[in-house]
């Protein structure tokens, strides 16, 4: 969907920032003044679907009558008013058969949660949230993230109820069906409204510390005394399954220490899980453990019918500023459901016609499925304007902000449309053969000190290995709970939280470009988030340094084997494995750009020389020919290798040059990027006639088939690496120069 | 190494198994019948690598004089006697030294844990575990691991002094180099007195878990009022960065809501990780997270001179006998360093020569590198013939035991040896095209239900999906706090945890068949235990349903892609993919025979016919004709499947027939199994001449590319699942018997 209208911040704001500027004596950095530039013409920023129409889009300020703001004002300090107790009921309960309904027509799915969420799920969307239905990614929204991902009903009921042009009644209708808006679990690449992609357990929980970290941490860099531009609370529900998950204390724990107070989750606390009742394998105490964690603890006792109780809770969640909190909504699963509420079969399957009845009686629901009474539809319907109006009224307050601070609101603009300052790539350095050669994770570390000036979303650190994946930005401090305007992010040992984290940050606004990183065997740890990176098309960038047995002494447990294959076979992820500098900036640039589809970077721990032909427009190709001495797209033998054995390729081509062989050594630096080029190019590179080709990779063989051919032999290691000296190590795996010299005579 | 003589029972246990059974009143199961058989000959379990040598053999109850008997009984109980304290000192210190000299000599590896944990080290093998040296495989040896993995010159220098033959002084000098005893990080399959396989943090832990629930299980199972037979401690060392991964987290929740009193962890409270001090992103409140998961905690104030204090805690833990026990010890790291004490240098790298110099003159240690002084030497070699005695009364014990309780004897001494009970695999149901197709979750269900009455030693579950995964095991109750002696084990959503649990499991006892499941897609989850099971050669059969789109309505989050390839690209790990009945039970088959290598059992969640021509035997090969039309090893074309799609194989098979070709249809339900047949045989199923081939599954094509060859084709997934019915997102996806017709007639 082309989105030129699609941006967070409204047209209107856009044309005020090119007012003259005042208050700021700093000078204007290129970068700055790049993205300053930009701001006559509305950007077109692709990563955005909205759902932004002509006639829906935002009323300027002064379309919004001065009634209207004051109720928005109230609205958001939120009183929160008690609207007619009966409205509230009949509103909840809407929301449980619009699940109960598109459950039952779809036969498939999970009415439990929403029918026991339904009051916190009614609470927080028509009292609470900020938000505008009509443009999904207004940049100060409020986000809510449903960490429980099955209950997606609830959350397609409440976008519906909120007036989501994404979730009309025809999409309720087509529940899990093919094409539609309302998928199985939410993902936010399909509906709008929906943050991030939820599901796997645990995600959501670590998502919304990434997004509430995003708030803080903007907040804290570009809000000033008389202008909090920057201001949103992070809501999520999750379930006793998230709770289980190492990822989601890996993630509350960051929470806690970064004290991310305008983070409130909502546990929802049914002792129900699909085995059954909760005590046969999840008997700690979470409150304690959370309290542990550094988070506020709230018990809401009757989260069926305790409207005021959920109420108050979020009220007192609000005045702790310094620690996330944690809301423990003790529910019922299934809520209404005579026969079945309370028990496992309400999680994950239709409840059936009969039990459907049942309820309906039960609950004095009278009406056909899918019917949303009138007076519900009534009192929804002002978070259309209000919504629009909240928009307007942020832009204004962005105009003010931006007049008097121009140079944070470019920043800040960057961030919010993911537009970069014209011409950011010229930051990235360019090598000869005659510059000393450097371990690739050294050249990484280059890369990002040369680009944290000029990209003000770029944000990221390490698993606890800073100092080792050379991750640290080094004109900057560290993000901390007293320092979050700061850019080093200190994970811990936290893999997976890491990445689930990162990937909050890069869904919170389309500039962020945030990355992370660890040894690359640890993306095992932390495959879970990677592959949602790649589904919800969060363009995290992956520094996985110690790529190979080159890693050396710390053997088979640190040194990956079949990393590099698993990635060629997961969708839209890039899987770089640069040779040297230009290789190194290469792949920084194509991932940079990459903004709907995250990269990993394996990089070695050990020293690489520059090699001739390398070249940051070859690495975007994916796959291109650094050296070849044949004339007619004829050599006797193509070598094709990647990373640290470029080297070794080039070494045998010059071998076999001397014994007058025509050789083309050919990086494949990432698969995915060769793939995508027109079958000329490829041909260009991998000639179908020569089917004399070696490749040698310092990992798993599996996948090289396909490039090498039935005739080809393809060098690599299909087995455990080793603990010793690195060099030990090549020479004992045979990935050697006289290796692929014998075995391209043997092919050629 | 061939093992017969390295049984953890000794070979006058064995034979005395023969003797006449008695006060048994029930009849003789078959499966015990045939353990019983087995024992007066020396089964041979090539799984054990014994340095057990003639000379060395455990001596025979007769030859443990009297006196020593009671210094052993002494030591089983116990009593913490103080030795002279200037000679444990000096025995810390040869551990500090040992540990610092081989990372010197090497010029890589973690000195600081060795520093800061030789005390509870050295009073944990010189004072209070039971082991013997000699036979590092005896089966009720209270167990260690180094969760803290990076710290394993720790491990070294015990068993060094312990007097354990893997480890000789010439190894420690070789650590970290090419093919020695002591690689980086510690390796079961490397180094006999290695528990399990450390390094990737985190996993010890939850090792230990599962060998603290392995030892309550069999205790439950089979100790009776007048005996003990199974009764040992399981101990643990971890630090920071293991208590910051989630995976510790999830194992140790279910170990407090278990109950495991006998798992004393020792964490390593020393404020630095590599990054630098653990303020900087871990400053949640441990002890009350373990509190709130259900541990007994107490705190070593002086980890590094307080050696009595560490004494009195470790005497308290056991005392407490329904929670598992947290010893927080705060230590110094490199304690001793002058200079590098308490710092992230001293972490990960060596001393450097003047800094060892200095080391030396601070803690007083006039040696020279390797040096154990004499009276250390001496203090320690009490071990030996202490351990052998110790095995020799467990085996008298077991002997007793065994002739009054011979069914129980027989099934305990099926898991203690390895040695399955005769015949076992008859269990395991055989199909014919007539029997009604299912889904093979559910027929993975009934092949666990025909082997558990057969297999002692098989246990396992679900992440909280065992309804769905199809993995009870009927006849059994729930492994709980209160009912240990049963085998379905309840892991709730702690996917991480679970897989290494289930190494530890596997790890325990080679008898043991643990299996686990989740979702196929959630591999991704517990992938970092996956790969050590494939590492340290533990064989847990990962059942893995919902394999592909054909789950339907989940959608995206839940439908496998990439994760056959994946794993596929993974050493040492077996990746079935069965099409129906035969071939689920042909992969459970050779599951269960393979102790030492991991599989993965990737199931239907649909309804799948039994097909003609399917086998036990042909899925044993890993890829075999299943259908042949053809004569002379010459079909027109050849049709690769595997799965639920080798029913559309088939299918396409017929069409083509009809239409005059010659088709053979393989089966290629394990690669690896094929990788493995001889040339003869694999050329027998896939001639070279015969390039065109068609292969057909629901997930990535990469990796097919070898198998259909460049003038192939090959049907597959390279993008992401889809929300829909599953007939629908198959017809959508070209996953389809035209597909393969037409892919077919192309090729051919």
């Amino acid at each position: 969907m082309a989105a030129s209208t699609s941006l967070t911040l409204s047209h209107a704001a856009l044309s005020r920032s090119a007012v003259p500027r005042h208050g700021s004596s700093t000078t204007t950095s290129p970068a700055v003044a790049a993205v300053q530039q930009s701001t006559l013409s509305i950007p077109t920023f692709s990563g955005l679907k909205s759902t932004v129409t002509s006639s829906s889009r935002a009323p300027t300020r002064r379309q919004v009558s001065a009634t209207r703001r004051r109720v928005i004002a109230n609205a958001a300090v939120e009183t929160l008013e008690k609207t007619d107790t009966a409205l509230v009921e009949k509103s909840i309960n809407t929301i449980r058969f619009l699940a109960i309904d598109a459950v039952e027509k779809a036969n498939s799915g999970h009415p439990g949660l929403p029918m026991g969420c339904a009051p916190m799920g009614h609470i927080l969307y028509d009292e609470i949230m900020r938000y505008n239905p009509k443009n999904p990614y207004w940049f100060n929204r409020d986000r809510f993230v449903l960490s429980a991902g099955h209950g997606c009903m609830l959350q397609y009921a409440l976008l519906h109820l909120a007036g989501y042009d994404a979730v009309k009644e025809e999409d309720l209708k087509q529940f899990r069906q093919w094409g539609s808006k309302t998928p199985g679990h939410p993902e936010n690449f399909e509906t709008p409204g929906v943050e991030v992609t939820t599901g796997p357990l645990g995600q959501g929980i670590a998502n919304a510390v990434g997004l509430a970290l995003a708030e803080k941490h903007l907040a804290a860099r570009y809000n000033k005394p008389d202008a909090e531009i920057v201001d949103h609370y992070t809501y999520c529900i999750l379930g006793d399954g998230c709770q289980m998950e190492g990822i989601s204390n890996e993630a509350c724990s960051l929470a806690g220490h970064w004290g991310l107070g305008k983070l409130i989750a909502f546990y929802d606390d049914n002792h129900i899980s699909i085995d059954g009742d909760t005590e046969i394998a999840f008997t700690e105490n979470v409150d304690k453990r959370f309290e542990a964690l550094g988070w506020h603890i709230i018990w809401v006792k009757n989260g069926n019918t305790g409207y005021d109780e959920i109420r108050d809770a979020i009220k007192e969640a609000k005045t702790v500023t310094d620690k996330p909190t944690l809301i423990k909504v003790t529910t019922t699963i299934g809520f209404g459901s005579p026969n079945k509420a309370n028990s496992y079969s309400v999680h994950g399957a239709a409840l059936g016609a009969k039990e459907v009845d049942a309820t309906r009686q039960n609950l004095g629901w009278p009406y056909e499925p899918f019917h949303v009474p009138d007076e519900v539809k009534k009192h929804w319907s002002r978070h259309t304007p209000d919504g629009a109006a909240l928009e307007a009224e942020w832009n204004a307050k962005f105009a003010a902000y931006e007049s008097k601070y121009p140079e944070d609101a470019a920043e800040l603009k960057s961030i919010v449309t993911g537009v970069f300052p014209a011409g950011w790539e010229k930051a990235l350095p360019t090598y000869t053969p005659e510059t000393p050669g450097d371990a690739t994770r050294n050249l990484s570390q280059t890369m990002l000190n040369a680009l944290a000036p000029v990209l003000p979303g770029l944000i990221g650190g390490s698993a606890d290995l800073a100092s080792s994946n050379m991750t640290l930005m080094k004109m900057f401090g560290d993000f901390q709970k007293a320092t979050p305007e700061e850019r080093n992010v200190r994970f811990g040992v936290r893999e997976h939280g890491m990445g689930a984290i990162c990937n909050g940050i890069a869904l919170h606004s389309p500039g962020f470009v945030p990355y992370c990183a660890t040894f690359f065997v640890f993306t095992d740890y932390m495959r879970g988030a990677m592959r949602i990176s790649a589904l919800s098309e969060a363009g995290v960038i992956y520094v996985m340094t110690h790529d190979s047995i080159g890693l050396g002494e710390d053997g088979p447990t640190h040194q990956p084997i079949e990393h590099l294959a698993s990635f060629r076979a997961m969708p839209n992820i890039l899987m770089f494995r640069p040779a040297d500098g230009n290789e190194t900036a290469g792949a920084y640039k194509v991932a940079v750009e990459s903004r709907k589809r995250p990269s990993i970077l394996a990089l070695s721990r050990q020293k690489l020389p520059n090699l001739p032909g390398t070249s940051i427009e070859g690495t975007a190709k994916g796959g291109y020919t650094i050296t070849d001495n044949s004339t007619g797209n004829k050599p006797d033998v193509i070598l094709v290798a990647t990373g640290s054995e470029l080297e070794i390729a080039v070494k045998a081509s010059e071998e076999l040059k001397k014994e007058g062989k025509t050789v083309r050594v050919v990086s494949f630096v990432s698969w995915e990027l060769f793939d995508e080029q027109s079958d000329e190019y490829k041909e260009s590179v991998l000639p179908s006639g020569v089917t004399a080709r070696v490749s040698i990779e310092a990992g798993t063989t599996f996948g090289w088939g396909k490039i090498v051919g039935s005739k080809g032999k393809a060098i690599g290691i299909d087995k455990w690496g080793s603990s010793a000296p690195a060099g030990k190590i090549y020479k004992e795996y045979g990935i050697t120069v006289e290796a692929v010299v014998a075995a391209a005579k043997q092919v050629s």
